[in-house]
């Protein structure tokens, strides 16, 4: 077999080992500062000798969304990962989608794994591994999260004894160490001849906290690139893009710019509708459940178009679709958004409700995504494209198709 | 003094000379990708030494638009500069704006003369002269473009025999020279002493025939670079900043997407409607008046939410606002607008209809601007931000905040 389809796209299997990685939260600028200060010397080299440039997102730009993406090939309106939560429209109660029966169709892993590859997925959030890692281990593959590394087992992960293996102790999940250990995991395995077929999905823990000149993001970009340095080392194609860029959210003093919708649309409107956060998620030091999309279901459908007018007349607010318009322009799933999608601009998150966000988590200034303004990200390759890849890549080439330009260069 | 005041705005008179340069079409892959391959170590240097990031340009993203902003330090609901073209609703006729008197506020350049600033403000493409230079001859100053340096004169332009100062014969407009030759006059100026507050404008004919890995613009680059490595060694702080990115906007097979919205909306609604393209402009080998953005100009008021939900039905529309929105959400003067803006894709061009736009001139496919997908530009400065910059930075920084970073670092 010389390729596998899944999700009616084919990909080829290419004759190196190839890695995969997602940086959560890598808006671009992170890699122009890493790089220009001489952080990041082997991704810099990829930037060289292979590809560098810009593919865009899935939206909402939040990690769940675009993790599904990545690892099924397609947009959000086939794989049904709208966000980490949405309303029930059967029950009206609010779903966390923390696992694989949400998700509407296979992933590339594990298509991997039929057609022969040792596939390994490894993420920091132990949330990922849930939703995304179904049936790899079943195949044969690797499956594990850095949050949770120290109960991998080799009946449910595929691999015993993995802190042995890679080295190092279980990293709290509240830190660079997560993401660093996902990427030297990652390293250990393609080095140890475990797995040669690998996704590698960090957590933006960093990201949410530092603004791309920050020392201590600094010095983590120089560990990421010595991981993947070790990838590129053990022979790995390497294929490194984002599921969100990262915006800070404040006013000029520091204090974060939100809008809370749903509060504003009681007042104006009645209580006959609900806001739904759908970046909420077990993190909340991340963000407070604050980012730049927001669902708003209605009760009463005749109340729509007034309610979208008044939201989109309130600054900070960019965009306000209907649920038809945003499964034609946002490639969502109509059953899992609410009846409008709002978004908000470069520095302003919509919440729900002065009570329903713990401000107080947010120690120095709100950064977020969601939105528009997250939604272009990097893609780095360390090989150079075909002329049929360059092709796509001078289309709108996504972030999704992170997996062919990796099994085709 | 120590500073002085345009458009409600405070800038200092630094110690040392300022060298701002708005790189036309300066996508931010283009620097990536250049400084990736070594072709600008000065930039690089800069990004190191001071500081590189994103800042949000104005809408329409086209040139005249957002030099006009950079030069006023005001988005185009207060300088009214919407377009290269618009529909002047006095006399219902198509109205070029390559005049001053177009503009509703005066500029930095002319402040700065009167502070007491030796200005220089280069331009490529001679329209830009004309429609942004008024009055800094009379104070002293220099302005002229390469497209007709061999023209200048030192009543009309402040200087004598600039081609014998520069070192070089006229460029030809449609080619890379053109714009090197502007920062390599803006040098000569600096060295010589003859100017201490320099605004460098480019053209983009490069960035709209080439991807960032040509090895065409990769020399280009290579030459911009050498002239910004003069303009810092004659002891300018340097700011570099871009008036709008640059997309391809082809099919995988190479052919232009548009679509016609002219056509489409006359087959639709009848010809009391009229579409303006205000890209056009008369350097039409760049674009063939394609660009991501046009107005719509209704006979029938009555008809506007009708023809709004039809356009923004159609594949490859992104949004579709009406005057009164688009004066709220994109700053933009209402009287230089239609009764609605429509904005399409990062890979989509709209225009008017087949024979109004010639594709024959665009050899080797489109790419062009004027959306939502080329609003991000970066910005680079010779010096780090200083804490209040800083704190600029991680807000919404926009292209024409360009002079007050290069005053404040």
């Amino acid at each position: 077999m010389s390729s596998f389809e899944t999700n009616g796209r084919s990909y080829a299997l290419p004759a190196n080992p190839i890695a995969v990685i997602c940086l959560d939260g890598c808006a671009d600028e992170y890699l122009s500062v890493a790089i220009a200060r001489g952080k990041m010397p082997r991704l810099a080299a990829m930037a060289r000798d292979g590809w560098r440039g810009m593919v865009r997102g899935a939206l909402p730009s939040f990690t769940n969304v675009n993790n599904t993406s990545i690892v099924t090939g397609v947009s959000p309106r086939v794989h049904g990962i709208c966000g980490n939560f949405f309303l029930n429209p059967d029950t009206g109660e609010e779903v966390m989608m923390n696992g694989p029966e949400f998700r509407r169709c296979g992933t590339i892993l594990t298509a991997a794994a039929d057609a022969g590859r040792k596939v390994a997925f490894i993420t920091a959030k132990e949330k990922l591994r849930t939703v995304l890692g179904d049936g790899v281990v079943e195949r044969g593959g690797i499956v594990f999260s850095s949050e949770k590394v120290d109960e991998a087992k080799l009946a449910t992960h595929g691999i015993d004894d993995a802190t042995a293996i890679i080295g190092k102790p279980r990293p709290e999940i509240y830190s660079g160490d997560a993401s660093i250990y996902v990427l030297e995991a990652g390293a250990a395995l393609a080095e140890q001849g475990k797995a040669d077929f690998l996704y590698l999905s960090t957590t933006d823990f960093m990201q949410h906290k530092f603004a791309p000149e920050a020392p201590e993001i600094l010095d983590f970009h120089a560990r990421i690139d010595g991981a993947i340095g070790r990838l590129l080392d053990a022979g790995c194609t390497v294929a490194l893009t984002a599921d969100h860029g990262m915006n800070a959210k404040n006013d000029l003093a520091g204090n974060p710019k939100v809008i809370f919708v749903e509060s504003l649309l009681h007042g104006k409107f009645g209580k006959a509708l609900r806001v739904i956060c759908p970046i909420t998620d077990p993190y909340v030091v991340h963000h407070g459940a604050l980012g730049s999309l927001v669902m708003v279901h209605l009760e009463d459908p005749s109340t729509r178009a007034g309610v979208a007018d008044f939201l989109f007349s309130q600054p900070g607010i960019t965009e306000v679709l209907t649920r038809e318009q945003a499964v034609e322009k946002l490639e969502l799933a109509p059953d899992r958004i609410g009846d409008l999608v709002v978004l908000s601009g470069r520095d302003v998150v919509v919440g729900k409700s002065p009570e329903h966000h713990d401000l107080s988590v947010l120690k120095g200034g709100l950064r977020s995504h969601g939105g528009r303004y997250e939604e272009m990200v990097p893609l780095v390759i360390s090989k150079p494209l075909t002329p049929e890849l360059q092709r796509i890549a001078e289309g709108d080439p996504r972030n999704f198709d992170v997996f062919h330009f990796a099994c085709h260069v």
